[in-house]
């Protein structure tokens, strides 16, 4: 078993808010991140498929077509987009983009994808909001 | 003479938007980056003075007193705050956030501080949007 | 579950040497790093910890919180510090400084105060002595 | 139980190419990769060991063998060498060159050294070959 | 004044040799790097121009249109191919792919496309072999 | 002319400490870097030395020959040392190892070997003490 992993970067904005509550408790908990103007990040998104090399090939699967997959699943939606507004997995309010949710959100987009192309399964996720922070989700284990 | 500088990092979102122009115009010459929702980015701040090391202490200037300095004069006005809507010398509608004159307002905001700090001047203001992308300015040479 | 990472820095002085043996032995074993007036590194203490999102905030844990928790239980203690000589685990002489050893007494250090939090659990710390060198440790498995 | 990891870096040329392919299978299964002139890289080896430190050294292994090691197995042969047309693993044919056999590949170089060493195990071999692609072998588990 | 600056990365092959000189001259003055079959690198492109900012865009230039200018005037011609056997200014022989005169040939391909686009200056070209090794040209000053 | 950079790193103790002052006195300008135990930091030291390639080799300088330099002239003297104590520019106590004050050691240091060599001239040295703070030193300009 070969575990291959592939990055790609976007920049997206977000804000934490909980409209269950107060502006005064959004901002108790949530601090500079609750502002509804939004803030940015470069964020990361660290992609690993585990499964064995093609004899052939060499490939566990085609990094191009790994690419692929991580742009029109993932960064088409993401980059350069407003998470909370426009993004439907976090606008209809329930669910805030933190970078722990959107790790669960980049699996779930992903690995119908990824095991639709036979070759390997999705083993992990991980997404960096800065050099200093990051969240990996490995599915439902 | 020595160079001494200084990184510090702030989060924030902006938009390319010139309001002279129809959506179709700011579309056309924009991109993606002219989305009216904002996208965000982890900027990076490179600040670099120039003097002489002080015979008795060794330093140029003193580092915190540096970042004191940059997270006063920038960092407490950019972090996690949209660019377009709530910092002044953007918000006017007449200065785009690129990453151009975000190195040119991030120099007028320093160099006052710098200058009065007495024991180096402002020698040079780098802005990286990513880790691809950076701009500096060296005030009006 | 959800695998959450913060990272911070400590800049620390160490040096590896054995009581029990003689300054030769000292030398052959550990080489440049026996010497005694020590020598530094810019250490990365990157910690991990695993459970699951909050469905009200999005978040495994405050990273606020977590980074309150790494600088009062490590970083406190270790930063601006000579390790051999003022940090109590190691100053008794029992216990080397190795990278290693440091990832072990992070752990210990830490592993109370996120229990104590009660969102999550510790999963992992890793300590990078340089981008090149780094232990990892996951407690006792 | 401590899991360190040593890196190295070496620069290679290689490119991708069945033998039992036309030359138009092999450009459009490969692309550019199948260039017969061949391309490069500067790989990162990221080798990690597991075991117990020595209570006496502080050591799971000393840094110094682990070094020696990787260059006497891996980075002798493979570094400032064409893999496809120089290493012996490679260049009969049978195996191609790509990131995933690269690792399979050191890990199978790297593991009776280690083994003979004595204190740990190879718990882990990482091959980059940009820092946006990487691959990952544990063994056969 | 604004100094902007984009990188973009290539990832070529090279050897160093000099036919005027035996084999034994070639290696002892090349060492490693006279092996004919080869070997590679990861490049990093990194190329900076100067210019003011357009007072209704705030590009110096766009930055698209940059890195349309990179990957046409360098990047198709250098990436995923042997610099010494398919690429023009290296290949008649005269002329070594060594990072000086990659940053050179580089440089001589952006100018004229960099002037044509009118809006500002090629100022320097830097081309990192290595994160450790890079060299950079500012046009004959 | 072309600016060709080499990088390397040491590892070094050091402590701010002005023998004219009083503790109180050491500890409120020095504040931590006070601590007479010392601490420790991975420094890069980035050397870069400008000419014209050579016609036959490509070279500027032969880049092993740079590095050896390095090595010798800096890297043997620094590395693994606590520069307050046995670096023979700092320990007699006029200078305080400040990353000023190391990287104009470090040009005086390296300037005669690399004028010695014939090829090039140096043209700039900087010292990082952490990824977020260096200094650059380029001699009496």
């Amino acid at each position: 078993m070969i575990f291959l992993t592939r990055r790609a970067t976007f920049s997206a904005s977000h804000y934490y808010w909980n409209d269950a509550w107060t502006a005064e408790k959004n901002e108790q908990v949530f601090g500079r991140c609750s502002n509804r103007n939004g803030h940015g990040h470069n964020y990361t998104l660290e992609v690993t498929v585990a499964g064995e090399p093609d004899p052939v090939t060499g490939f566990v699967v085609d990094l191009k077509w790994l690419k692929d997959v991580m742009e029109r699943e993932v960064l088409a939606a993401y980059d350069h987009r407003h998470l909370n507004l426009e993004v439907a997995e976090f606008s209809d309010g329930g669910v805030i983009p933190t970078t722990e949710n959107i790790a669960i959100a980049a699996w779930k987009r992903l690995e119908p994808a990824v095991t639709a192309g036979g070759g390997a399964r999705l083993s992990r996720v991980r997404v960096y909001e800065t050099a200093e922070v990051f969240a990996e989700y490995r599915g439902e284990l």
